[in-house]
């Protein structure tokens, strides 16, 4: 299914999985869901993936025909497996995990009904937690899209004629995105997350209040997609928030630059330089060890300072996070809310997003993408970070 | 949140959800998912709506902030329900509906935890069924959708160049969608519905089995999004078969045309005209009471008197259907397979799709979308039917 490179980085998965269902003391989990499938096969399929706690996986398919190799079994529903199990050699899991979180209730039942497991375990805690830690080939893949990301936004000042709304300015980008090759697709992981492509906030747009988990709202187009741009005319003193897609690869970059129509208010540029020195302050404490609250704390820390804080993250409803894991999906692990209790380890990839919402004017503020490296993080997406501004 | 007229098209669907409730002996349901929220009050929050059999529905939200109005409770977490049914007078159910085919494992077993019903049931299947039946409202805003649609396809030809892949054929239709107020985002029901926009297949490409439930597949970009347009050069004697959504209204249309580079061959073209004849006597014969089943013989039945059986629907694999249901999401209800029991009732809306795929060429066919009326199908999406010649 795939080339050398990418089957040496499924071998590293593999062995990742098995070594966290011995620690679980599983026996066995069972995926299906399009994202895990992609994560442990490089590619998508109908079907489930079943990986016993040592030795091989087993591939069971439903669509589409024509994938060879060992341990396919080709199946028209999950019923079929259990006998599949019994003439491969295959022992039923004691203890299975499946994809608690992902899985429909009725699905989950299904297979539950099918395998009886004394005990189960969440796939879904699992892979969410070994997918934080990204393999080298991911992370080159990440760096790639990051590429054909920046190369996006150095387009978009050409996108901006006066007069024009904030959804036509989207529309533009969009287009030099699908250009720049991206897939379109943007992957979430969980409800509350109905997005398309990415969002544009303009002036005072960027405080309307968002039903969902993203960090900032918008109207959006209409009461069904209520996200985003929603037709706001770019007009002198805007601040134009950009942050779209970076699903560029199968591994997506997160990354926010600011556009400014004319001259914004000083706030604007005030909460701006703010956000960058949160950054900044974030890059030199942040090392593998470090707890994800902490880093919260710091940008919290420094808008208080500010006088900032009943800007950040909103005004009238703020986000209670400043960062997120980025990869296959755009809200991967860890999070760095004030709670969060996951501590950085060296391969992990995250967004970082401190941003300010200020009335009149709108979102301000900068999301690059980080790696951890062994001793500090490294910043993956390169480019201009004050606020541009776009020609008159 | 709504209009006056949208309003009073709350007040019926409202009404058939308590009827359905009481037929099915159920207390109350409690809904969650966003194409429900949004089915239920023309907006989407995070939160939940709870419906008993009789009375009025009550609103739990925990975002946006600032949603007014009668039996509205902000909540921070579901546990908060309860205690808000007890102060509110709100029985307990003794049979709840929760959405089983839709909120994943856990959040269901959560939800199922708060409320300790003596019985459950499916509310996904209770919604999907009333969904399926359009109100007038609804099949206003699918109308709106057909007129969006068309115009998009009107301009078609003018997105054509000669030498190009049938994926810059793509950006510049997706640039038209939106720019006639495509909302961009797909809504499809269930897992392996991964799709963005629509699909675009040419030549040999449409060939290429789908991992996923759509009429047809194509290889895609990438293998993480393994659907659709894959780079394939429109050279002369490819057909082009455009599939791209019509995502307009928060109530879809569905629509495929054909176009030609240069000439296509003969079988191509024979195809073409029995998929017309195919729409032609299901047009004829589909009216209230007929199964969906028999709607798919027909398609069948001619398929084989032709002796295209072997093409229609995919070639190395086929789908086994020929029409499915279409509103806020893509794949409503009804659906048209070898063993569909549904019956046709007037105010459903369906996408009635004969396809061909012949090698050497590409897919040719047709879709349109159509209205069950008192007395027979009225075709919604009214656009040119044969095969356009794009222009040299």
């Amino acid at each position: 299914m795939t080339d050398s490179i990418q089957q040496a980085d499924l071998q590293i998965k593999w062995q990742r999985i098995r070594q966290a269902m011995q620690q679980a003391h599983a026996d066995g989990c069972l995926l299906t869901v399009d994202v895990n499938l992609y994560y442990v096969t490089g590619t998508i399929f109908s079907g489930y993936v079943y990986f016993p706690a040592e030795g091989e996986p087993h591939f069971f398919i439903k669509r589409p025909v024509g994938i060879e190799g060992e341990r396919i079994h080709y199946i028209r529903k999950p019923e079929q497996m259990p006998e599949i199990f019994a003439s491969a050699g295959l022992p039923m899991p004691r203890k299975l995990l499946l994809e608690g979180d992902e899985l429909t209730y009725n699905e989950y039942i299904r297979l539950l009904g099918l395998f009886s497991p004394a005990e189960t375990g969440n796939a879904t805690s699992m892979l969410r937690a070994l997918r934080a830690v990204k393999t080298p080939w991911e992370i080159d893949q990440i760096r790639q899209a990051a590429r054909a990301h920046e190369a996006t936004y150095r387009t978009i000042p050409e996108c901006f004629r006066p007069g024009m709304t904030d959804l036509q300015l989207q529309y533009e980008i969009e287009k030099r995105m699908r250009e720049n090759g991206s897939f379109g697709l943007f992957r979430a992981f969980g409800a509350n997350m109905d997005i398309f492509m990415g969002s544009i906030l303009a002036g005072d747009n960027a405080e309307t209040p968002s039903a969902f988990d993203f960090a900032l709202g918008g109207a959006g187009m209409h009461p069904s997609v209520p996200l985003g741009a929603n037709g706001t005319l770019l007009k002198e003193g805007t601040a134009v928030m950009v942050d779209m897609a970076g699903n560029y690869t199968a591994y997506m970059t997160d990354m926010t630059r600011v556009y400014s129509v004319g001259k914004l208010s000083e706030t604007a540029y005030k909460a701006h330089q703010t956000a960058l020195t949160i950054q900044a302050e974030i890059m030199q404490a942040a090392r593998p060890g470090v707890c994800c609250a902490d880093v919260y704390a710091i940008a919290a820390r420094i808008a208080a300072e500010e006088n900032l804080s009943g800007y950040f993250m909103g005004t009238a409803q703020q986000a209670k996070f400043v960062g997120h894991g980025v990869g296959i999906q755009i809200n991967e692990l860890p999070v760095f809310t004030p709670r969060s209790k996951e501590v950085l380890e060296p391969g992990m990839v995250f967004a970082l997003e401190p941003k300010f919402v200020i009335p009149g004017t709108g979102a301000v503020g900068i999301e690059n993408t980080f790696l951890v490296t062994a001793d500090g993080i490294e910043k993956i997406t390169q480019f201009e970070e004050e606020i541009i501004a776009l020609p008159g």
